[in-house]
């Protein structure tokens, strides 16, 4: 690792993610810190983390920091909800001496900021709803909120698929949903706890109503890093370029074709290099 | 390897798949073969395959192919669709010594007997379709056959949820499946061409209607596994104990809730062996 904060503040931020849902924190990322540039990989060979156990996931999410600290990055940002709440303590551990950030801390301010009545439904993978970690950093920030939790995994399939709006997809939300409002102090607020599920923010609108907030981690994401970063002193110079490089673990076609619509903006195959971190820490 | 058929005839036949989808052909391959012990291993920590790239199933299928004969089998039936149609070749040159089955000319022979008219309907994963082996299949078998194939990722998310029937079922499937059919010279049979499609076999009934054949691979592959034994002398003494054993890469708890659903009968988790065919090979 470099000392000298010259060289440091001048490389870029590493973004990890299990495939391209994390695309939608690296739009805000690049939103709100335009001078920085941003390395981003995809863990499309073993995606998607949100089924998987605790244990498979840390060692997952350990091998992609590895690889991204070897190709010289400033920070990290885990913009994959599960591997956030699986593994951020591990890999804070394990750089602790550089900024390691994920997307449930960011995720849970804004529901919290958000919400008038305290009453909160969080929306995930079966594995960040199980892990319990959405709920449990809401109530370190508002001890008195309401809480409730729901696994939405075919939320991950549709828009994989860019089946995003339309009646399949309400039909699955109300499915998914009206239990979760359909009760006694209803929640005010719906958490988007898989960095999938903003593209299907329209169709949730539509079913949860103009009452509920919609809010998701992307944003509060990026002003945690930047105020981080700046901080530190290691935000990027002025003269900072502002480019993106991508990597996949998996299908550099598939990875530039569902990136594109992710981060609305075309993105060619052979930009997209492929690597494989298992073979790095193996 | 054995060379000693009284000793190889005794082995167990080893079973392979992305993750449970498997499992039907496993419950075909009992039925047909009371006598013969089973190992069938889900690749539960890397699965799906059916969007992943050629190169990367075929890695993941050497892994658990070298994992299973290193635990001693006497063939190997590799039940997931999508490593059929992309590393089957591979695995017969690599265990020339004994007999390697897929699922995919087996389902293609099932679908060719079962069509009158040579119009076939395939339903898959995407890798699936895109490297057209089931179409292969069904033309050498019927070079007359007109197929139409279409990827159903969705279908693969609704059985691992177990959302097997109902309206939301029915819908995507109208919406996959419609468009193959409102044709002229449509297709008399649909074959499904993925594990986890049979499961669903109940809804796409009611959607396709009764005139149409519904084929998957499970029954022709079982057929076609025991008269390889056979006509080799490997099928199991009648002594032999009918047993099964389970491994898989990841979540033991979840493979054994879902293998139950898929299998018709419990499953402990305890009796699931959690392995890591990565660590064999690498």
């Amino acid at each position: 690792m470099f000392q000298d904060p010259q060289i440091l503040r001048a490389l870029p931020i590493g973004v990890f993610d299990s495939g391209i849902g994390g695309l939608t924190v690296l739009r805000a990322l690049r939103a709100h810190m335009p001078n920085e540039d941003f390395i981003y990989l995809g863990d499309t060979a073993r995606l998607p983390y949100g089924t998987k156990s605790p244990e498979t996931v840390q060692r997952y999410a350990l091998q992609a920091a590895d690889f991204l600290f070897t190709r010289g990055i400033k920070c990290l940002v885990v913009a994959c909800n599960t591997a956030s709440a699986t593994a951020l303590p591990l890999l804070q551990q394990r750089f602790h001496s550089v900024p390691v950030i994920g997307v449930v801390e960011p995720g849970a301010a804004a529901g919290c900021a958000a919400s008038q009545s305290g009453s909160i439904a969080v929306i995930a993978t079966e594995s960040t709803v199980q892990g319990g970690a959405y709920q449990k950093a809401i109530k370190r920030i508002r001890d008195d909120a309401r809480v409730v939790a729901r696994a939405c995994p075919l939320f991950v399939a549709l828009a994989e698929e860019g089946w995003v709006t339309g009646q399949i997809v309400e039909d699955i939300a109300h499915r998914y949903l009206d239990g979760l409002f359909s009760v006694a102090h209803a929640p005010d607020t719906l958490l988007l706890g898989c960095t999938h599920f903003p593209v299907l923010r329209d169709a949730l609108r539509r079913v949860v109503g103009s009452a509920i907030h919609l809010v998701d981690s992307a944003d509060t994401t990026a002003v945690a890093l930047a105020q981080l970063l700046a901080s530190q002193k290691l935000s990027a110079p002025v003269t900072g370029s502002g480019s993106s490089r991508f990597m996949a673990t998996d299908g550099r076609e598939r990875f530039a074709r569902v990136a594109a619509f992710f981060l609305d903006q075309p993105l060619n195959s052979a930009d997209v290099e492929l690597v494989d971190p298992a073979l790095v820490s193996a």
